[in-house]
């Protein structure tokens, strides 16, 4: 039921849970929301047949507040084995954004958080150039730049997202076009919780210079991946796909003029997602519930 | 769960149910599942804020036979007010195609029926030109052609729509291209079960001729909508819809070449989701479970 | 030939000529290229059989100034009867831009003109509200506003338009969701010089609010168009169009959200193109040299 | 000039060419034109950087017969070094079709020369299995099979090919679905006139199973490529290449069917640009002349 009852205070919430594949999941779990007063106003699941597990994805409106919400899930849960996630729709999630030199992307996310379109909060933009300070600081987010040259400043540099993670509560580290390749120890410190762009439809061109590559080969369509970063470069789940078409005319640099806006709207599409509670993993793959 | 266990003969069902929408609906019908000893795998559901009623599709794992399975739904139905209909996934739904001269949207539906890739059994297709006959013989489909010339051949076109319907117990009557204005009475008759393929992107182009329309105004992207038939001509309940691009350089006949395709997989589309039970009524919208 | 030859300054010349259609026109213009000592490095023609013209686009290398070039095109302009434009290859085009509160269409344009993606100079955004001035401050952009709540405040506004093209020899006036109709008087003095972006497919959803009557009418795509201004409103020739999936379960303002994305890639699009040089009329409908 | 003078026997001509870039090639060759009383329909260039070569295709109406036009060409070719080719604008192409199981990508190709889309002859279809018999048989088009089960089948059936070519006047061989890796051999004697469909957004997914790697990479979008046949399997010059939105529902067998509509329509346009004598090879990429 979409409205709420006079004289209610209503709690809108989101519920993601995964478990392995059983019948009577939903009775169970719908059981519970109806003992916590509350109504399903979005639904969605899927039972992978790859790994045997169940996911699904709730929202809730509900008189109930958290602890009562919970109260009445933790038995379900604990019957069925959940993993589970319990969140209000809406809640900005806290969001270290990682940057170089090219503007693009954190243009896109900044914009797009500012016209009230993406539900992060950002407290820092991290960056290995200060070409991007002034837009940054127009959208009024703090902006730190420490420079990248050699093995030294790089292990200080990934000390200093590991430190904002920790003192912003971060809860999703944004790679938009960072150029830098992140050490396996960070990859698993951000396990799930980092998400890199890619300028290409991978797993075609990997790695550096994926344009050039894409001219070279004459490829017709040219891409953007956003995925979950991981120590295997480029491998990492993917999340978001887009593809613009191209021709014999385009020169590299025009690939990469035209490939930007695909970076941007899928990166932002990523994090859209991401902040949504919309995406869950499922092995090498993910579960997206658009 | 997706796999059956050992020694159940399991039974695939789809229901779909329609009700005002409340509270514990789901918990409701999905503990008339676990009574049937039916395991969910598929579930969407939707609450419409135009009209105040909830829309579920749910696919079903279970060893119960209709019979069973009926008995555990009724008195949930009863206490919820449910429009609800069982049926067998992957039943084919009877299915009469109409057609005129161009054959590019029956020579789609004949090949991916032949291909399995369309739920429908077709056991006639009436056509008020002989054109097609060679076509449908093909594929093994009875063919029936009658002029329609006057009013007096148009009454008689219908009233054998109207007679194969009955005989053939037909749920689906498909439109492919079939040329003419249905009278308000067999568009009633035909209600929520009559396909139509329009060549435009509607509400732009209704009418004839939409290909000149679209040349003359200069449009950038052509495209075919897939609607249910109602009296009010070129207004019913959209379906599917598609675009392709075009330019200043393409002629009309260019235009009419191009967008065939479109009308082709755009009708296709339509029946499949149909075929699939994916489509439902909302007032003058559809709500499709995709 | 792309490169230059050594010791050479070479000028890159954009040419754009209408005439009559007739045999020999290419082998005449070439000819006088060659005898300014030009190398065509792009070539795009159409000869329009709706109403008989002949358009023809060319990029130029040569090392001729404009006043040789000149020289060697006029006697060949003069025996085919062209209407022809010689201008620079990326020389920025003087640009107005209307606007009132919502801000995506500014931003977009803005950002990219920053990018160095648009070939445009912008002297100035002319607002009927102030909500949009620190982001045009942050783009080091001139922003003037002034209300529009009567027809004296409406003549004003448009008096302002008048002189602001005047006092900047403005070449081409964007409404970057500028939500006041023109007069016929300014949309006649701005005739083949102002673009505006509609928030809709057109033809379908003329007026006002499209996103509102693309929900009750349950289409699958919505959709933007870049049209010249012209006192038949939402009739003015199409420039670009481009259209986006939704379904039945987005509310009407994540149409506005959702939509908004596609007017400012659709109003940049045309804008670049008309930049370019590559937007040519032909009666009520564009000829785009891509 | 569109329109033929009354009187005049009109024919149509296509043209390519291919040279080394340098200033007045258009000059030269539109002079040729209009002494063989010619008038340009269709231009189209392009300047390759990576080669230094310049491509051109024009369209060419001109009462003047083969013998004549060849004639003022001559000299102009020779002085230019051009590699050129005159047909008959809609001289249908004849095209020897190579399949084995999969009915889908024969059945577009069929059903499209049969309505008229398609500038192609097709005297034979030569297949390793019997599957498609039916089918070939109802459009009219003499079909073979040889079965391949080991090297000296397979050189049997290459044998079969490079006959039928020789037969048959074959221009094109279209490999619509395959399935048997061609020696390298019979790739040479093929080379610039075989086209393959590959079912993958190449350079993903080479060899066999694309959508198995596909499925298990989790990608988004799955694809399908059409390129010129080279021994270096799956790497030949791309002429088409299309993608589709699929999801983590999708199973391998679901990719399957979702794939061959784009396998359908890439191979098609592909063979519909190389008929209509838009496809030039400059090196390891094409130019479309769209």
């Amino acid at each position: 039921m979409i409205s709420a009852r006079l004289g209610d205070r209503r709690n809108h919430w989101v519920l993601t849970l995964v478990c392995t594949d059983r019948p009577g999941i939903v009775h169970a779990v719908s059981g519970a929301i109806v003992a916590a007063d509350g109504n399903i106003t979005e639904s969605q699941q899927f039972a992978s047949a790859d790994t045997g597990r169940f996911f699904m994805r709730l929202q809730i409106e509900s008189s109930a507040d958290r602890a009562d919400f919970e109260a009445q899930l933790a038995p379900v849960a604990a019957e069925l084995g959940l993993d589970w996630h319990l969140d209000e729709v809406g809640r900005p999630v806290r969001t270290l954004v990682l940057a170089s030199t090219a503007g693009h992307c954190v243009n896109d996310l900044l914009y797009r958080r500012h016209a009230g379109q993406l539900n992060v909060d950002i407290p820092l933009v991290l960056s290995n150039h200060g070409t991007l300070r002034d837009l940054v600081d127009f959208y009024g987010v703090p902006f730190e730049s420490l420079a990248v040259t050699d093995p030294a400043s790089k292990a200080a540099f990934e000390a200093r997202i590991l430190a904002a993670v920790e003192e912003h509560d971060i809860e999703l580290v944004v790679l938009a076009r960072y150029m830098q390749i992140l050490s396996p120890e960070l990859c698993e410190a951000l396990a799930g919780r980092a998400i890199n762009i890619h300028h290409s439809f991978l797993p075609g061109f990997k790695g550096a210079n994926p344009y050039r590559q894409a001219h070279a080969r004459g490829v017709k369509l040219i891409g953007a991946t956003a995925h979950f970063v991981t120590s295997d470069l480029d491998e990492g789940p993917i999340i978001e796909q887009n593809v613009v078409r191209v021709d014999h005319a385009n020169a590299v640099s025009e690939l990469v003029a035209i490939g930007q806006d695909e970076e941007s709207r899928t990166l932002r599409q990523a994090v859209k997602w991401f902040a949504d509670r919309r995406v869950l993993l499922d092995g090498a793959r993910t579960i997206i519930f658009r």
